[in-house]
């Protein structure tokens, strides 16, 4: 059992004053010994402290028998002894005061078999001892202006590694250095990189909430396979944009083969994806996919300047790129108002005649050289009310010019609240002074006109989540009302399971339930025909399937005819199935609709919404929210369909009732989130929605329960 | 009027023995005058002419008064002078026997105006002189390896650009070779750039052909806005998989903004987006989206070997890439099976123990350093013959012993045909002993796990488009007939529509047409009730919005009131309407589809298909074949949608009559094709298709007709 633990104090692991490193060698290059080396030449101003029975002293530094005669203040211990002997120096450890342990060892959980009993042993020694682990199985940890490179291998090499306000927490710690490698060769620094291994005690989702939380810290990346707690993900989400920081997620393991090689790989639980994907939607994820996209991403976040909305303007001295950016704009969700005539007759009045002052604004290959005319219509542009941002490409300067094209840039960037980005559009020479420069002044540059719009799109995208942020608090539809579900786990018939969609006030068609004796009794029935007619039986959920329902019975004669026949087509389709009698429904018509949810292990209850049967599954249009929610967030879920248009009233069909469906759907969500722990799954196929005012009505459903437990271990 | 004319020897152009600079003055650095300073100082072997009458010397050479006075050989003038004069310049090259022309001037028909009366001018000077030419509006022609940089700009300004079997054809100068620098400085060269400018003689179409059909030349790079003859672009798209060579296509312009935009700065004939990719996806082509892919693509294809599949396997030495490559296989089109028995047993018995051996292989870092050992297990993984090619990841392997890895990954490779692709993972240092060893070899490598996931993807896609080419000869469902037309380029009504596709044999539902005057006078028709009742008028293309259907219409009394209140709310939405009389027909059920087609000015005939209306309309899936195509390709466009599962027999449901859907459609495409001058549009919504064996039926038809045009200019 995992208790709620204090926050331990970050600074110290990330900051330490002395690291002990257990299990060091003479022998340098072994992965345990690295750090020795790595702390001592790179110029980490704390202590170094080799431990090992074995000798006195290790590369020119005392070396001590354990732990325990370590001199104080020690705050990391880097652990790399054999995998049966971690959890008695984390003890050691624990003793001696240390708070701090990054466990590069491997051989736990991930091996399976005895591993994972050495795991349980090393956090029953985390959790006794108080020490606080980063690991096993990990790479280990690096502040990187402190130099404190707390880790081995090749991703600890380069002693040079730039410094930036982000942190880097990472679920694979041979690739996150590769990453690392590969922006910062694009002039991107990192602050603190965390690999966080096994996450036997500190995990991935504990280091996201600390650097969101730390003030030197602008962006937050994570490489992410799994988590183990859904909803805390989506709490630091909500976090992110309180703060206003991005967390950057790079998600794998998501495809079905990535997410088998991910749990054969680590052992990270991975929910589905499209669960993560609804969890990084409402939140401040911003999602990545590969070294490029994070550099230009980390890049535009550290400019430190939102756009209000999604309008940008063009400004370049070739169509080609303007043409290019135009298209790319437009694929990353942004659009091109045309300028304001003020604007226009600004422009023109100082332009060459033949420029193009549409936007894109292309003031051609006549501006070559003319770096301040340029940054006059720059200006210019940044005035426009119509635009949030402004992104330009003027890849005429060389040489001495550039710098003065870039100082002239900087100053038109520092009079105004709206981001500028500079499309570059050579290979970069980071050294160059105009891009150091930009850099200097955080006018974020990008490489390509596809990268520079993409970036755009991704700070429209960002700020719309922080200015759409919802209080946490929202308003039920419905107080939570007692339902009555099996004990064993079993699914609901039809008719129980409409009496839980009715008890939550959720409409369902006017139908009677008869019980197999009753039938040949009953003579009449207070219906409109024709009805429907199904049978009624937990073990038979796909009624359909089974032969088990008829449409369009005329008459109560009809019924009781029809009735027989399906009991004995859902006999032969299941001989044991438990039959408690009939359903007689009106039949429904309306948009055909699927309201459904499930109660994820990971993100727990989750509300489903589709249109119409086929296009659902086929087409896999549907949306997702995390349960209970507000009508609000209803509307939403299913204006986010491209089907949604038909709700409107399509082509000359009357409009629908949304406001009804809204209301079923956020009903839903709160009969699924106050029932969380004994619903498995709600399936309500169809939902048939009317014209607006006449409601909907739900003409099938399905819930299929879990089986009580013994109170939570 | 273009007549055809012979193919220009381009190898003239191309590789010039002289180039007269016509227009160049002391002023090196002005852009007319710039191809004389390249071409004299960055080691080109040809002569060089300056020609001015104003300087009997530049840049140390003869100066000509003239083109007439240039010694011969001389095979292509460059010409910068001012637009007026451009056309006279033409016309004496012509006499002075100059096969090309250059021609850098602006001012032609991107101006508009005056310059549109120029540009035909030089048009005509063109056909009259003989003088193939490239421009005006553009900025030159590069051979790379000859340092033939007939251009100006800062894109001719490196003399030391790499050399490779790539051509690239540009619609946007300025672009390109933006696009040209960034791809260099990842190591990949071109040997022919061209920058085409308003085209007005030698088309971007034309260079296409031309690089498809040269042996120096591997892979063809394309950045197009647009082009006049979509046609030709597919034949040459069938051309370069009959080649075995991959176009690589930057198409921009494609949003309506971009589209706008492409309008205003170049001069591109831009059709919709939809018939580029529908063009692309059947022909040779690959899209690029940026310089990376570009560069990817490159290489991919330059390492000389195809696939045979879409099957791939991973070899890695850390679980996370593996991880990550494997979502991007699989994003990327690509599968992963489960490596053979044999495979696994030789695998096990040299690796350690802790690797993974699924497909992704995890071999661990335990590898790292053990270089044979890890290319002995990529011959293990290779030699499998359920993967079609092979990626690899191994990071960690550095300095000297990197050149060893690398020696052995090569022996691998050079003993299969399948492509071996690696993922780097570390900033290329492009002069490393070990990548310049896999470029001499033509092992292609990437540096991200997308980037090498994507290129594995085109791999596969290309070698599939090859591998299932057809003939280009298909077999006609049925022979051309005529069809009786409106002279007037009116729209034809329902019963007029259906009737020329009952002429074509495509099958639409029993109907009877009562001419409005005879309608009293009908006692009875032989059809099945109920039916439906439309008003036929050619004036009335959209019924339903005009209130003028009704469905269900059970006996023949009321079809007459029916009528009468149809032909009242005909009358009302259009009093002017031409009204000859109302459909009568038979109700129709099944899946609706649509088919209908287009006649597009560029492209020419194009069906299209679709699968229900709403779903049609609103979700775009749709299907787009260029017309006349036989059954097989109609089945294609069927099963290319995402609802294909629907006419397989889904979820219970009975198959449908794909076979009599696929006679339809292309049925259809041969009436487009046939009448391709006479028809607009076809739109056949809904057409019914029925349970297997059973048919189709189109419920409705529409034919826009164009209208008799005088002889074709």
């Amino acid at each position: 059992m995992d208790l709620p633990r204090k926050d331990p104090e970050y600074s110290r692991l990330l900051s330490p004053r002395g690291v002990a490193v257990v299990g060091a060698s003479t022998d340098l290059a072994r992965l345990g010994s690295q750090p020795v080396k790595l702390l001592t030449e790179f110029g980490f101003a704390g202590k170094v402290y080799p431990v090992n029975p074995k000798y006195s002293q290790i590369g020119g530094l005392t070396c001590y028998p354990d732990v325990l005669s370590v001199p104080k203040p020690c705050d990391v211990a880097i652990i790399g002894t054999s995998s049966q002997h971690v959890a008695s120096t984390i003890r050691q450890c624990g003793q001696a005061g240390i708070p701090f342990a990054i466990i590069f060892t491997a051989g736990f959980r991930e091996v399976g078999g005895d591993g994972v009993r050495l795991e349980q042993e090393l956090k029953q020694a985390i959790a006794e001892s108080g020490v606080r682990a980063v690991g096993p199985n990990c790479i280990g940890i690096m502040n990187v202006p402190q130099r404190a490179y707390m880790g081995f291998g090749p991703g600890f090499s380069n002693p040079k590694l730039r410094d930036g306000p982000v942190a880097f927490v990472s679920q694979s710690g041979g690739f996150a250095f590769s990453v690392v490698g590969l922006v910062d060769a694009q002039g991107i620094g990192f602050r603190y990189i965390v690999s966080g291994g096994n996450e036997a005690d500190l995990s991935t989702l504990d280091f996201l909430e600390h650097f969101i939380d730390r003030d030197d810290i602008e962006v937050v990346v994570s490489y992410m396979e799994g988590v183990s707690d859904g909803r805390r993900l989506r709490s630091i989400g909500r976090k992110a944009l309180e703060k206003r920081k991005p967390i950057l997620i790079w998600k794998a393991g998501n495809s079905d083969i990535g997410r088998a090689a991910a749990t054969s790989h680590t052992a990270s639980m991975t929910a589905d994806y499209t669960l993560y994907r609804a969890a990084f939607r409402e939140g401040g994820f911003i999602q990545v996919q590969d070294a490029d996209d994070l550099a230009d991403y980390i890049r535009a976040f550290t400019g430190r300047k939102l756009p209000t909305g999604n309008r940008i303007g063009l400004l370049t001295t070739s169509g080609g790129s303007g043409v290019l950016m135009a298209d790319c704009c437009d694929d990353a969700g942004l659009t091109l108002p045309p300028f304001q005539p003020g604007t226009l007759d600004r422009l023109r009045s100082i332009m060459p005649a033949f420029s193009t002052f549409a936007n894109p604004a292309d003031l051609t290959a006549q501006l070559s050289g003319q770096y301040a005319l340029f940054n006059q219509g720059l200006g210019i542009v940044v005035d426009d009310p119509t635009v949030d941002q402004v992104a330009i490409r003027y890849g005429a300067v060389e040489g001495g010019k550039s710098l003065l094209w870039a100082q002239g840039l900087t100053e038109v960037a520092a009079k105004t609240d709206k981001p500028v980005l500079v499309s570059w559009g050579r290979p970069p020479d980071l050294d160059a002074p105009s891009l150091r420069h930009l850099e200097a002044h955080r006018v974020p540059w990008f490489v390509t006109p596809l990268r520079t719009a993409r970036a755009a799109g991704v700070l429209s995208q960002f700020s719309a989540k922080v200015s759409t942020l919802r209080p946490a608090d929202f308003t039920r539809p419905i107080s939570p009302r007692p339902l009555s579900l099996p004990a064993d786990g079993t699914a609901l018939g039809e008719h129980r399971s409409k009496a839980c969609l009715a008890a939550y006030g959720i409409p369902v068609g006017r139908e009677v339930f008869i019980p197999g004796e009753a039938l040949a009794g009953t003579a009449s029935l207070e219906l409109r025909f024709p009805v429907a007619v199904k049978v009624e039986s937990p073990d038979i959920p796909h009624k359909t399937e089974a032969g088990a329902v008829a449409l369009g019975v005329p008459d109560m004669s009809a019924v009781k005819t029809t009735a027989q026949a399906l009991f004995e087509a859902a006999r032969r389709y299941k001989p044991q199935a438990r039959i408690d009698g009939i359903v007689v429904a009106e039949m429904q018509s309306g948009l055909e609709t699927i309201i459904g949810g499930v109660v994820d292990p990971y993100f727990g209850p989750v509300v489903m919404f589709g249109i119409g049967g086929v296009t659902t599954e086929l087409l896999k249009e549907v949306s997702y929210r995390f349960a209970p929610f507000d009508t609000q967030t209803a509307r939403e879920m299913v204006e986010e369909l491209r089907l949604a248009p038909l709700f409107r009233g399509y082509r000359g069909r009357p409009p629908l009732d949304i406001t009804a469906l809204a209301d079923a759907l956020a009903r839903l969500s709160c009969l699924l989130a106050d029932h969380a722990d004994r619903i498995a799954e709600i399936d309500v196929n169809p939902l048939f929605v009317r014209a607006e005012g006449e409601g909907v009505a739900a003409a099938d459903a399905l819930i299929v329960t879990r089986a009580v437990q013994g109170p939570s271990s």
